[in-house]
């Protein structure tokens, strides 16, 4: 239970946070070295700007990785609050520096809510920023369980889903989820200042995708690698060796075709597999995807546009496209049939739909083979 | 003007053009050597299937880049249309294949549509695939011009727009903005691999973003690549050199406090800065954002929920929190300044807006400083 909350940092973040507490009816203090930033948090609703009279429940420490050892030591020193959490996307530096340094480290617990715009600063700010993320919290060896139960709260009241981990088991996930997705991201997107003055119109959503969290702070990102940069270039170092592979796979399909070895093919084949094979382990950590387990089979007429009249029928219980498998019988003109993969739930009303629509449609049992969504 | 059409290759991008072609009146007829996408495309209403009893007026060429001259001699040798085009996004090495080995090669000229999709095959196929896409034709030293005409026709009866470039500079561009940034994606996802088992739990939307073209079919892509192996390996010898040098400063600033080099920290910065200003060139390609070049400014009550009263009411006229500054006055519980950047045709509209609730607001002309969104 938190009465009393006060923010160190009211950028996007610590705004974001503050705004939530604050609807949540939670006393939030708002402080910042920019005294620009805190009074247009407090204009947007966050809190009042300053530092509160008497010890808050809990200090949210909301700056760069770097600082927030000294920070934290500094507004402890002060008594600003009865515990501490953070959230910069580092942990176990801070961590250590915390032990190493804090006047009370057992009140101090890490954190790291897993959630972000390209935008920075309050005018950012979002009420709903953290809603269904998930927040990381890093217990120390120290950490009590009062620190632990206040940043819970705080996470409750943001909506988020917390996750407790150990700060370096922490750093190295991020490493590979976060911090190498943002230096790949940076890579590309600055030998895009080396294309030719037509390529900008040859650039489709792909490489938008691929390059836009390149566009965060680079201040705020430099101190994030340089906190973590052990486990960063663990990972880099894989991916430059799977880089150095490649090129000189590319290297030998761009000479003369008689001179080209068979296992450089092999080589670009292979890591775009690996690539493939790579998406699905954050593909099933989505939720909300049911399981296809159920197939139903319609038989439809040869006919132009009958096709797109099963599937706009079966658009209306959520089946697309990519659920359907379309099998011509043995002669032409034969009718079709598509199987379709679906949650067992929708197996029910989709034959009644698509019955009363006048085709064929029977049960197919399980879906073993087809591919789910 | 085109009244016939033959696609060869009914997989997305054929079956797409052929349902575009299609529903303008254009007699379609659909080829390829798997039965059931030639009859799943006809059931979509792309076309009648198999070859046309006469030649057609264009026939498009919707094979894989290596395949693209074999396939066009053969159907050239049959007399299949008067005229041809392939949707291949590598144009140099096919052109150079049409050249060397086409029956006529005058009848030819190189297509490359920008757009496609994760997924592929004729149930994918959308009829406005191509609206407002870029679609680039690589005319050769002997393309006629009836060749050019009737892909011109194409190209508007799928509502793209037409670019002419060399295939030498159409290839260098895209190996920059379409087939570089698939392999930075795949080296990423393939590092996904060797995660722990916490870390998909830690995937975020930029993670996501970052591979998700990764996905793309790897026969497909390993034989994009292999047609433009040289500019591929171009680009990405450069960006192996910036991973390199990242990667010297990185293990630099692993190590103890004391050894580090300022240099490190510059590299890092440095590069993350070159990513962002590489974004600069791709987002001033982009149409439909007019210029903030006026400037409005709004005196609000230094009073909480204050400034999100009037972000609610600017949110009406399309001006968010990324075109707003805010400048506190002087002293404590001053009123705030919020500076807006407009298009100048929004300033009188908000002005009167801002002003009919209650607040002061003025015309602050020429938005010069005020970063554009």
């Amino acid at each position: 239970m938190i009465r009393t909350l006060a923010v160190v940092g009211t950028g996007l973040i610590g705004t974001s946070l503050a705004l939530a507490a604050a609807r949540q009816g939670v006393t939030v203090h708002l402080m910042d070295r920019d005294e620009a930033a805190v009074r247009t948090a407090a204009a947007l609703g966050a809190g009042v700007p300053g530092p509160p009279s008497e010890p808050v429940d809990l200090a949210v420490i909301a700056v760069p990785p770097s600082q927030v050892a000294a920070v934290l030591a500094q507004q402890q020193a002060l008594g600003l609050a009865g515990t501490y959490t953070d959230v910069a996307s580092v942990k176990a530096e801070p961590e250590r520096a915390v032990l190493a340094g804090a006047p009370d480290p057992t009140r101090y617990i890490g954190g790291h809510p897993l959630a972000g715009r390209e935008r920075s600063g309050p005018l950012a700010a979002r009420v709903d920023l953290f809603q269904d993320r998930v927040w990381v919290l890093t217990p120390s060896r120290l950490t009590s369980r009062t620190a632990l139960d206040r940043a819970l709260a705080l996470i409750g009241l943001c909506g988020a889903v917390p996750l407790v981990m150990q700060s370096r088991a922490h750093d190295d996930a991020v490493a590979l989820t976060s911090h190498v997705p943002h230096v790949v991201a940076s890579l590309m997107a600055a030998r895009l200042r080396h294309g030719t003055p037509q390529a900008p119109r040859l650039a489709g959503q792909g490489l938008r995708d691929v390059t836009r969290i390149a566009g965060g702070d680079s201040r705020l990102w430099s101190d994030i690698l340089q906190a973590n940069a052990g486990a960063v270039a663990g990972v880099l170092t894989d991916l430059q060796a799977d880089l150095g592979e490649l090129l000189v796979a590319l290297r030998d399909l761009a000479g003369p075709p008689g001179r080209r070895s068979a296992r450089s093919m092999e080589t670009v084949v292979d890591l775009l597999d690996r690539g493939i094979s790579g998406l699905d382990g954050i593909a099933t950590g989505h939720p909300g995807h049911p399981p296809r387990s159920a197939s139903v089979r319609v038989r439809i007429a040869d006919r132009p546009g009958e096709l797109s009249r099963l599937l706009r029928a079966t658009a209306e219980l959520g089946i697309g496209p990519e659920d359907a498998e379309v099998r011509p019988g043995t002669a032409p003109h034969d009718d079709l049939t598509v199987r379709l993969a679906v949650p067992a739930a929708v197996a029910g009303p989709l034959l009644a739909r698509v019955t009363a629509e006048g085709w064929d449609a029977e049960n197919d049992g399980h879906a073993a083979g087809v591919p789910t969504a």
